[in-house]
């Protein structure tokens, strides 16, 4: 079965996160740009994805444009940026589904756990943006220079929650497109999973000398 | 080289999740009681886990008791019941390990999270107990079915947080003593992942139609 193919933008892209997950969706098929409030800076990126991959296929926009032509736009952005990114893009994203890599990290104590005010930063993205916009929790846990990779099999399960089951399900397969398992992990409320999670890796990954800890979830068919 | 025995008290024993542990523990060789507010009611319930067992080594007693008897307590009531369960007996408590598997459930919807206004609620119960008590947060993801099976190999890994480093590394150990894998996660605060954990598993456990999912960290050299 021939899965669909998206036009996706991911702001931030210019980062190490997201790059990755844009390099292996545009290796998938799907239709990805790049976004930045600097242009320069996200035509710059895509050049050097497109290095990666050995083909021009992901294009460096500013964010704006970038979320005007997607269906599904990834924000993949520093905890400090996250809600005044969303906030100027807010009408643009009317209609469409937000897929938030956020991870709220605090530095200096960034294997810490951390939470903000209303527990989950992505559940605070969905209040803000109003429920046109189906935002999905996702990819929190994975390493990002493995993303790059592409050739690597990574180690590591995708909690995708959300309050729109289809939403949910469009993340599982996105995660599946990059190369990892999607795992149903049920309203957006239980983003705090993966959220908090990324602080105890980071600190897995010092106490036990390791560069990537991640997760699997056991006791499952698939 | 031959680990430490220690003398445990289960306090909330005379559930599953609290039984299973002190039935694998006194397997391995602790010296284990399990307590209740009710004597006679913990009597019963370490009948039963003898009969598990084929041996007398449990013994059910009065919480207050088992505390004073113990080095290492074990809280595994229900969410509803911790902190006046705590508060009874934080006299006995001083300076000893306080255990604490407590999960904030909070019916109907136990499979969304929904953290207490601390975060953590064993946070909390180490706020309430102060500095001469050393809290370790674990085991909230174990299914508490397979426990109560001796010999089943159990597929989760158990995520101990504490505050004090030497509190930590006995709480891994005892994860080892009941056949499990105990990973070092930090701070007490990153009791946070474990606590919201369990509604995520809950979720997956109904969606994915399975009756123990759980978790596993990898990349690891253990």
């Amino acid at each position: 079965m021939a899965s669909t193919k998206y036009t996706i933008c991911v702001v931030g892209g210019t980062g190490a996160e997201g790059g990755g997950l844009a390099l292996r969706w545009a290796r998938h098929g799907h239709d990805v740009v790049i976004g930045s409030r600097d242009g320069e800076k996200a035509r710059t990126a895509a050049r050097e994805l497109n290095g990666l991959l050995g083909t021009e296929a992901i294009r460096g926009v500013e964010s704006r444009d970038g979320v005007q032509f997607a269906e599904i736009v990834v924000l993949a952005v520093p905890f400090s940026g996250q809600m005044s990114t969303v906030e100027s893009l807010k009408d643009a994203l009317q209609g469409k589904i937000l897929i938030d890599v956020t991870v709220p990290l605090v530095p200096p104590k960034v294997s810490r756990v951390q939470l903000p005010e209303s527990d989950s930063c992505v559940v605070a993205v969905q209040s803000l943006l109003g429920d046109q916009v189906r935002v999905v929790s996702a990819f929190q846990n994975v390493s990002a220079h493995k993303l790059k990779h592409l050739d690597t099999h990574i180690e590591c399960d995708v909690l995708v929650a959300s309050d729109d089951k289809d939403a949910r399900q469009i993340g599982i397969q996105l995660a599946a497109d990059a190369g990892l398992r999607g795992i149903d992990a049920g309203a957006l409320a239980n983003s705090v999973v993966a959220e908090s999670l990324t602080s105890a890796l980071i600190w897995i990954n010092r106490t036990y000398k390791v560069p990537d800890a991640g997760i699997r979830i056991t006791g499952l068919p698939i």
